[in-house]
């Protein structure tokens, strides 16, 4: 689980980014995932003011990319970072670097950030070359995400291996924070009462009965015994309430039958 | 890891998106993770066509969108699978179904994978809404991604939980191919061939036909919407000759009540 003083150390860096949606994509997920020191490095700013401007109206992204910085040069933007680390998809080229998975990454950022004295960079490349060697130059460590890569019959790569912008910032952001959140909120289990084995058990017993009434238990005997319908039983209801909803449909199968046979008389 | 043959019988269902782009994301998503089989449900087909043309020339995405197929109707979208599984931004709206955070979700994915007999479908709703109450109402599980949820001082979710459609599919795929899962897993020691969802849709109309022919409709109306009644039926047969006995049960409640209507005459 990251604080927030832990999460406010954190920060994803964009560098080259040319497509302004992308941009809003990264600022989105990182609201999602609980982030929003976000820094964009550019030569010119038109991507990162149009950005803006769509933010404005946009889902989600609107606080992350009010705080945005705009840098020109990548060494200014993780100046004051401790530990910069950068994607790649690998096969791209031939790296200088080890690439490991983001899961062994994100380990490594977790407890990076349990030091109160280091601030944590993560970085994107532009979406038509990723990080150049220039770029990777900067990092300490590098990661990927790991894509499905066939290979063809000579061992070269069947796919040349990419991911969109906005969906890498994603799949990183909730990997850091897959074990955490998971325990910080609670899930809503499930709505109202669960059915109990008191319940699913007086349900076998109606359907013993209905299946009787109706008939069904002297067609298919087999299918009528005791064990084997406990058996559909414990299907029936999730919820107490789905239970009682069973068991009221079951006796009104009953009742209606006894109606009828009652007219006949 | 899964094989290529369980990835076959994986399918992404996307329900109502209205975006081409977010069709397109999506599909990139999927061919990034090593998954092919894309359905999309749409009442008008404009958002597939145009995804289909934009995919021409989009990064990775062609092969998917290829094969994608169009549906009109939910039920027919997933009528072959044998486990659907909606995904929900849960906070939205009260949900009357148990919503599992992904991580949980995927691992049971694979345990349904291994048994070749077995085919998942994951589901994702419209861009603007999710998936509607009736489209939840298919599905026998909801997953969730946990995003970050602060709460104001009052208790009140300080923020709208959504994500990006094509992020969503990323993660969600990503989580499903991501390392580690390998070690824990069983074979599910389920015999006989598994209920599908066609099973099940029979089951929901049969069951709503046995609850007007007993008058339960007319007494309890509010429990025997379709949507109702279409979840109450995903919890009937695990197994296919278990949907087949539910299916002859029902039969014969709507027999005996036609004859005894008759006898009565």
């Amino acid at each position: 689980m990251l604080t927030a003083l832990q999460r406010a150390r954190f920060t994803v860096v964009l560098v080259g980014a040319r497509n302004p949606q992308n941009i809003g994509a990264a600022a989105r997920a990182m609201q999602d995932f609980g982030f929003s020191d976000l820094r964009v490095v550019n030569e010119y700013a038109a991507p990162f003011e149009a950005a803006q401007l769509e933010a404005k109206s946009a889902v989600g992204a609107a606080g992350v990319m009010r705080n945005a910085q705009i840098f020109t040069s990548l060494g200014q933007a993780v100046a004051n970072c401790t530990l910069v680390i950068g994607t790649t998809a690998i096969g791209a080229r031939e790296l200088q670097q080890t690439v490991m998975p983001i899961q062994q990454v994100a380990e490594q950022i977790h407890t990076t950030l349990h030091n109160p004295t280091h601030r944590v960079a993560l970085l994107f490349g532009s979406e038509k070359t990723g990080l150049t060697n220039e770029q990777l130059s900067h990092c300490s460590a590098l990661a990927t995400i790991p894509l499905f890569a066939p290979l063809r019959e000579d061992g070269t790569p069947a796919r040349h291996l990419s991911m969109n912008l906005g969906q890498s910032v994603a799949v990183c952001l909730y990997e850091l924070t897959r074990d955490g959140l998971e325990g910080a909120r609670e899930m809503p289990t499930q709505h109202g009462m669960p059915a109990t084995q008191e319940d699913r058990e007086r349900l076998t017993q109606m359907l013993l009965h209905a299946m009787q009434h109706t008939g069904y238990t002297r067609r298919f005997p087999a299918n009528a015994r005791e064990t084997v319908v406990r058996r559909l039983a414990q299907q029936l209801g999730t919820t107490h309430l789905e239970a009682t909803t069973w068991m009221a449909f079951l006796k009104q199968i009953v009742k209606e039958e006894a109606e009828g046979r009652e007219d006949s008389l």
